[in-house]
């Protein structure tokens, strides 16, 4: 089953194909995603933009809480940013912080490949009820 | 100025001409952000993806942040999904809550092209005091 | 209705009470706070607490997202402080961003009584589907 | 020096006091802080106020962040909700997430006597670069 939802993700989030994000790692609520960066994910200040940090976080997040296979669809999220960096390698580690029926919380952390600590993001989701993949 | 600040976003922002945002509108403390979103923008849900709505937001945030020519660089944000749509233009309307010497505050909503409220986002920037164009 | 809800929350909202908190307005969707301060909410800095602006402006939340009679428990809450002051009569007043059959958005700022704007809180809630007052 | 900031958090936090927070343990980027809570401190729906939470949480921030002698007053702060309780003693335990010489990053998390975990905050300092204490 979670081979069936990693597949899922892989072919169906094609926003997370675009930026090239990969699934490393991913059970019950907890993901590890991968990401290299490329210089079109740099804003004007020549570091990652924002954006591309939260989406990182964003997908780890989605990952995690969709792989016990209950549609989960985010309904907010936070993020910090605590380092800016220009390229390499990153990783976004998402666990659960809170299980539920219909509503869950998630962490993410953001890594570089030094194990600088760049970001921590939470995020709330709505659990649906149905299945991801059947 | 405001004409530089514009040029330089356009140009520097590499994130943002990869994802096709454009500056509609831009003031001190307001900007206005359009995106002509693409299947590339999906989730495996079928919607624009949340990371995709928060590049947008976080765009508008840093133009309308970085308007006066302080360098503003994002502490933190926030966003609040409202209501998920699977295409069409978008647009970011970004507006000051609050200024201040070092630390400032602003609000995006993200609408679609019925003038559907798709998400809030609030942000907090550190001003770092050096201009953004000379 | 509306009267009911009122008094319900005059009654049954204890922490409120002991915080001095008055509904001066309310109705679906909103609601307007007032509370006079007093040195029994200064933090160590000599200024209101924020956990003090942070309580007034989840009362105005909880008001407005349950005007209604639709029983809306908080899932999460954001707070931006803008401004430290150390005393005087406060006003937090909230607004729906985002109604939603089962979550719904809710923001709130505050003011003093000089209209200067102290803090800016977002919320979400989840509805219960089930009447605050019979 | 840390018993001199300690001092001044209990005797100079009057909210601190009027709510019976206690500090239990406290070092540099830490702290941990006891709540016996009371009727005073429920909402209409019977359970600890929201408000209560944050202030809790709010509490353990502050004197984490500010344990290094670094005056440091909240930007920001986000808090999720997660469980609903009606009484009995609640802990909040606040780390650093990051250290910074102007702005720094924490989290709290708020359980109750039984280890169930109630609410996950986030919050962001700015530091003043002036002593709490002499």
């Amino acid at each position: 089953m979670l081979t069936n939802i990693k597949s899922f993700f892989e072919k169906q989030d094609r926003f997370a194909r675009l930026l090239g994000f990969e699934i490393v790692e991913m059970r019950e609520g907890y993901a590890r995603i991968r990401a290299q960066t490329k210089e079109d994910y740099l804003n004007g200040a020549d570091v990652l933009h924002g954006g591309f940090l939260f989406a990182l976080a964003d997908y780890a997040f989605a990952v995690a809480s969709n792989a016990a296979n209950n549609l989960s669809l985010a309904i907010q999220a936070n993020i910090l940013y605590h380092k800016a960096v220009s390229g390499g390698t990153l990783y976004a580690v998402a666990h659960e912080i809170k299980d539920g029926k219909t509503i869950a919380a998630y962490e993410v952390k953001i890594y570089d490949d030094s194990d600088n600590h760049l970001a921590t993001f939470t995020g709330t989701v709505y659990r649906k009820g149905i299945k991801v993949v059947q």
